[in-house]
């Protein structure tokens, strides 16, 4: 594209969902200005681009806001369309691309993350359990591929790739002798994980431990004072 | 397309998120045959076909399933993409079609399909405010618009459309005295319902009254019973 181009990136740094847009962004070698948000004194700019959920991920493209991640995702994809596809080209393919990533997004998300709250309390191994299914599911999908996207990195990817990534820190943060993604248990899933890490574009986007490991404790503080 | 198509949907009759891929369906002019589904016992095809979720509806495209009924609807668009758009060409109004859609499924539908459960119960007022509220950002988008895809029919509509003239039929066969999309509330809304029912495609699809009254009534007798 020949114009100048504005982008700029409402997020956090520990969002997963604004994990998945600063991957695409990248990989697709789009330059960007990221806007760090403070969740408890929102912006002018985030209500005003996304007045109806108000949450990050926002992405304004020469003035122009998109939201949710998996819509911003697929705008990346179209705008920026010369290299480095996130969804193939094959329309049944396109479709089981975005059945997975909508998989990944309302049932596997949802339930990570709720094992993760209620890790070390009454439930805790029911909602581990319930986590491991889907994670069982998603293993199983794996199977003959490198990437969920095949030979190479894809929307599901993307998707799945940042909030693993981001997992795999919180399990160091917070010392848990048992791994969300546990390698002996998911050892396709682990085999993923590292060629994810291979990709110089997901280096440079790793979770910050420091950041996260501050963000878990005062959380714990929080809670401890409650 | 010069082959010969096979076009199977695994549906019920009462389904809003069938009616979305049979009003789609329509809208392109494709023959399908509809194989309609008893969800007290699932059909061999419908397990094997979405082993996930294991849902309808699924649309069977030469022998290829693809499920959740805003990725059906996409593929759809692309797979019949000389007829009735569903999406528009450029990105960032794809991006905004995408949004609408997905706010309708996941934050207008629960929370009006919640309303409806509510009703003549404790919390029942409460739920339906809610509805209301995410009705009133629809009608807002509607605004200076014939349809929420702008001068022609597009995917909001037919993803919000299906279900708005099931709850018009609910309503009449429940005998409620406050519709749920009520025209005095809400009047764009109201004159796009009647805007959607000249269309021959909506007329050959509306919901069976008869079929709704028997289901609501069968829904009663149980909880009567329980």
């Amino acid at each position: 594209m020949g114009e100048v181009e504005e982008v700029k990136l409402l997020m956090t740094g520990l969002s997963p969902f604004a994990g998945r847009i600063i991957w695409a962004l990248k990989l697709k070698g789009v330059e960007f200005e990221s806007v760090e948000e403070d969740l408890t004194n929102k912006s002018d700019l985030l209500l005003q681009s996304n007045p109806v959920h108000q949450k990050i991920p926002v992405l304004i493209h020469n003035g122009k806001p998109v939201s949710e991640s998996l819509v911003i995702m697929e705008y990346i994809d179209e705008v920026w369309n010369q290299t480095c596809p996130l969804l193939p080209a094959d329309p049944h393919q396109r479709a089981l691309t975005r059945f997975w990533a909508k998989f990944v997004d309302e049932k596997a998300f949802a339930s990570m993350w709720s094992a993760l709250q209620m890790r070390g309390k009454e439930g805790g191994e029911a909602a581990l359990e319930e986590a491991h299914e889907n994670l069982r599911i998603l293993e199983k999908e794996l199977e003959g591929k490198k990437f969920f996207g095949g030979e190479s990195i894809g929307l599901v990817d993307v998707t799945f790739g940042s909030f693993a990534k981001l997992l795999d820190v919180l399990d160091e943060v917070m010392g848990s002798d048992k791994k969300m993604i546990d390698e002996d248990k998911f050892p396709l899933m682990g085999k993923w994980k590292e060629q994810l890490s291979e990709l110089a574009v997901v280096k440079s986007c790793l979770p910050p431990a420091d950041k996260l490991a501050a963000a878990v404790q005062a959380r714990r503080n929080e809670s401890a004072a409650a």
